[in-house]
């Protein structure tokens, strides 16, 4: 069994960590119902674990591959996403009014995490129409909604994101793709896009791509970027699909991992394009796939950590070598003490990674729905900060817990045969692509602190204040040790956020030297606070979530909530040593 | 440029961290002279950047191949590995009596270290017949030694080392070859061997294997291994090559990287062998070989860091994106700070492995050729000390160091046409081979420490506050802050140890589930006590190395040795949450 969705915990994170109840009832949510969350994800969990598990490998060894006819996705690859598609999976989250089901979007998140943990090259696939419906969504005309929602919520069609040229990657205001008028209120789009993720393939009937793009006329950097409506195959009027479209996939990366996923290098020569949102906003529009995008990564991150972690424990209990007390020749591994501390590590990475993937799905979902204007307010406050940690802390966990799989299993970790070794390959891209974490750390250290003068991680704070007073309530000696390591940590978090709120206005080149490491240590501090609470909740379960959730937030307390406040020296005095010396380190003045 | 031999740094290590002058006017190495230094690097070096690291892409992407005729190396490296050998290097500090040249180890292994920076899979094929000379010198006959070394040590002829087999692998006594008296002295060696580096190729005439296997009447486990001499062709009385013998390469593994160097399943059928050492004391020989590819797996870590580091300043140096004070239109983006922050991080680490190394060996000199029996065991303890840091930690830095040199690139270094892509596959196998990383800290905590009551540790925690010492007499303000640091985690270290000793004769299994944890602390304190006591000699170095090695001890102690204290609760307490739920985290009682 290479994947099974691990239905419980995320059922666990869902309703006790990230608050889906607060849905309960809610006039926006009135399909929403507690009892259906598990018949949800069980039901995902099957398309996961049968469909989309046995392809993982196999898509990894063929790859998909560009041919005359454009790119063929990888054997079977066209079948699971007929299966995705006819589930109504892509819908699960979008508007009634547009064909979904109008569920909580965090819902369709978790969902995600499954696919992506099950077959990461295939999620990303949905997850980059997900980000078209969003835009669409936010900056689409009724005609634009109209001819292109549907298809895309019925993923009959799939979208991309073209923002990338080879001289602008991170600087989006660098590209130079051209969008000249065609007098009939569409424009002809030139220009050359790279790793466009399933910019071309043969799974679905047409691809509606959203390219970035100039006018004619337009100021010079990220002023003067439009964001266009560029379909593979023209929409008819009637909305039966017409002739091909100038667009053409010219190339196909050789990358590291995610084989299965076509990254590809995109022709625009004179493509129609109709523009969405206002001239010269285009980075307004981008933004609000990127958000999308960046959760959805986030998520990545968090799926492939589990699909590691259950590869090792399942490689642990297969494989034996040495001995151990009890256990009469060869011990599995699992009974070794230095195995069961990277299992545990892994574990509680991954819970803690899915609890803020999760939290930043709820904010959003009441960034729109909650019932006052204040309440929405705060709500986006929460989501806009918390989703460079969710982005950049899971993505680098999924990197190390891959890393860690490898590990447990030893040389046939190396193995290409070894699904471990593959998740160690796809995992590396989820830290670069939509904003890499270096950029998370600078729009959290940058901007988001300094929204609402900072109310959001204020609100965080004391949020994780009250965390650790529930757990020393309970007056149980561990859960009062966690505590302690809570407040301990937290204090840290607080303390490194004044300074970097501080430098940022006095010295933005010191404090941005410190805003990876700030971001670790929000990571570390809220992940933290969120097992904690998972253990305070889990007292009043039965079954062994109650023992698992506190046996991974005292670990969580003993390593990274312990460590916290020995990182904050890192952040505001880390870079001073390395930037009195650039010239002697990097020949820089 | 993709390598360049960083001579300027290794030397400084040599010299003034791992402290390669004890061995100036030495009787026993009165081939040694300073000024020899330099010039043997900066020859070495040339073979590096020159022949070497041209051929890692192209190796990687063509790699070794299986024939009818045995295995060939990738294109190129026979001619690679004649220029190697031309040039005296696998002799150089070989002793005389066999034809080497009888310089320090170390300085043999600091050339190693370039070679696996340059091109870590053709690093491997000298690597294991050093292990092939070290076996050979410490347990060979005389006619044994006569028949081998003159030929490994002019590397005419490469060694190789048979441990593994399917179901034996950190568990060696578990292997099942066999070894039956053929009445003539030899044995008839009869198994299966997995995972064997170099075990077949074309780019010399003969491979001398050291096999593992068991005598028809030996006890079981691993008090019943014996080692045994098989090489590919039979050699004469008169030491010209005879027939083949009865082994054979008959599958290449598909690893995730060091495509270049064959992973082989060795067949031996009836192979002719000579048993080496004693009967049934085949683990205290492999023990032999595998210390010394230990502390040289350990610099396939710092070379593949340094190769990381080199490839990511070059590309920091070159891809624009973005804006920097004072720079017109795009900067280049090491004049972003978080990239600086991630090459600051990368070599910081490195240069502490690289000393951490380097000191390993001069205590593997020291131990051999110390004038008193006293220094000579003072220097062994330091070097059974040393070895397993210098593995695990170099290894996991080389790993997390590739990382972010892949992270610097951006979506390029996802791209298998980059070197820092393959780098991060490369480095992945290091802390698995030669005893995986965990096995390394169960070394250290459970063996090391309590070896003469943990003298070496006690030692080397002196030392590290006579460097704190030294640090603060300066009187300079930025080394007293360093000074501070380094006291603080070397009572973090002490602490640490101290329970870690107590805890092994109390309670085991928690003592084991922080073994790694302590090597990782053990690493940081160690390693940032090299990088301050490199601050301290380079303020009397003019150019820039006084001004690095200033910022690289400041950056690393306050990231790495101010979290210090914060991770002894990992260490001390991390395990013990876990422990106490294995029912609930794995199903175990």
């Amino acid at each position: 069994m290479s994947y099974t969705a691990p239905v419980t915990d995320i059922a666990f994170a869902l309703t006790h960590l990230a608050g889906l109840h607060k849905f309960e009832g809610h006039p926006e949510f009135e399909n929403y119902d507690a009892e259906l969350v598990e018949p949800i994800l069980d039901e995902a969990g099957k398309l996961a674990r049968d469909i989309l598990a046995p392809l993982n490998q196999t898509g990894d060894k063929a790859g998909s591959k560009l041919t005359e006819d454009g790119v063929k996705a990888a054997p079977g690859f066209a079948e699971a996403y007929a299966a995705f598609r006819d589930g109504g999976w892509m819908g699960l989250s979008a508007p009634e009014e547009w064909g979904g089901q109008g569920l909580p979007k965090v819902l369709g998140l978790a969902v995600m995490e499954m696919f992506h943990g099950a077959n990461m090259a295939f999620g990303l696939c949905p997850m980059l129409s997900f980000g078209a419906i969003e835009a669409l969504l936010a900056h689409g005309t009724e005609d634009q909604k109209a001819t292109y929602l549907p298809k895309l919520i019925s993923a009959e069609w799939t979208g991309t994101m073209n923002l990338t040229e080879p001289q602008a990657g991170s600087d989006v205001g660098a590209l130079k793709t051209k969008a000249i008028p065609n007098g009939d209120g569409s424009y002809a789009i030139s220009g050359q896009k790279i790793y466009i993720t399933w910019g071309d393939h043969d799974v679905a009937e047409n691809i509606i791509h959203l390219v970035l793009a100039r006018l004619p006329d337009a100021p010079e950097g990220s002023r003067g970027v439009s964001l266009f409506i560029v379909p593979k195959r023209i929409v008819n009027a009637d909305g039966s699909l017409g002739a091909d479209n100038g667009v053409k996939c010219i190339g196909l990366e050789e990358k590291v991992g995610i084989h299965a996923s076509p990254t590809c290098v995109m022709e625009y020569d004179g493509a129609k394009g109709w523009l969405i949102g206002a001239e010269n906003k285009g980075l307004a529009c981008m933004f609000t796939m990127m958000n999308s995008a960046r959760l959805n990564v986030g998520l990545e991150g968090v799926g492939v950590g589990e699909a590691a972690w259950q590869t090792a424990f399942n490689y642990a209990q297969e494989r034996k070598q040495g001995k151990a007390e009890g256990v009469s020749g060869a011990a599995p591994i699992l009974h070794h003490a230095d195995v069961r501390r990277m299992l545990t590590t892994m574990r509680a990475k991954v819970m803690a990674a899915r609890a803020i993937c999760y939290a930043t799905g709820v904010a959003a979902d009441m960034a729109e729905h909650a019932e006052t204007e204040e309440d929405r307010e705060t709500a986006k406050l929460r989501e806009e900060l918390l989703t460079p940690i969710a982005k950049a802390w899971s993505t680098d966990m999924g990197v190390e817990v891959a890393s860690l799989g490898v590990q447990v299993h030893g040389g046939m970790g190396f193995m290409n045969e070894t699904l471990a070794a593959q998740l160690y390959r796809d995992a590396r891209i989820a830290p670069i692509y939509e904003g890499t974490n270096g950029i998370q750390a600078i729009d959290l250290a940058g901007r988001k602190l300094s929204m609402a003068d900072g109310a959001a991680m204020t609100a965080m704070i004391a949020e994780i204040e009250q965390t650790a007073r529930d757990a020393r309530e309970t007056n149980d000696p561990n859960m009062v040790q966690v505590a302690d390591r809570l407040v301990a940590a937290n204090a840290a978090l607080s303390e490194a956020t004044e300074w970097m709120k501080r430098t940022m206005k006095e010295d933005r080149e010191v404090a941005l030297s410190g805003a990876t490491a700030y971001l670790a240590l929000a990571g570390d501090v809220i992940g933290g606070h969120f097992l904690t609470k998972g253990a305070i909740e889990a007292r009043s379960e039965s079954g062994q979530i109650r023992g698992r959730m506190t046996a991974l937030a005292g670990f969580f307390a003993e390593t990274a909530l312990a460590a916290a406040p020995g990182a904050v020296a890192g952040i505001t005095h880390g870079g001073q040593a390395m930037l009195a010396e650039s010239e002697a380190l990097f020949g820089l003045n």
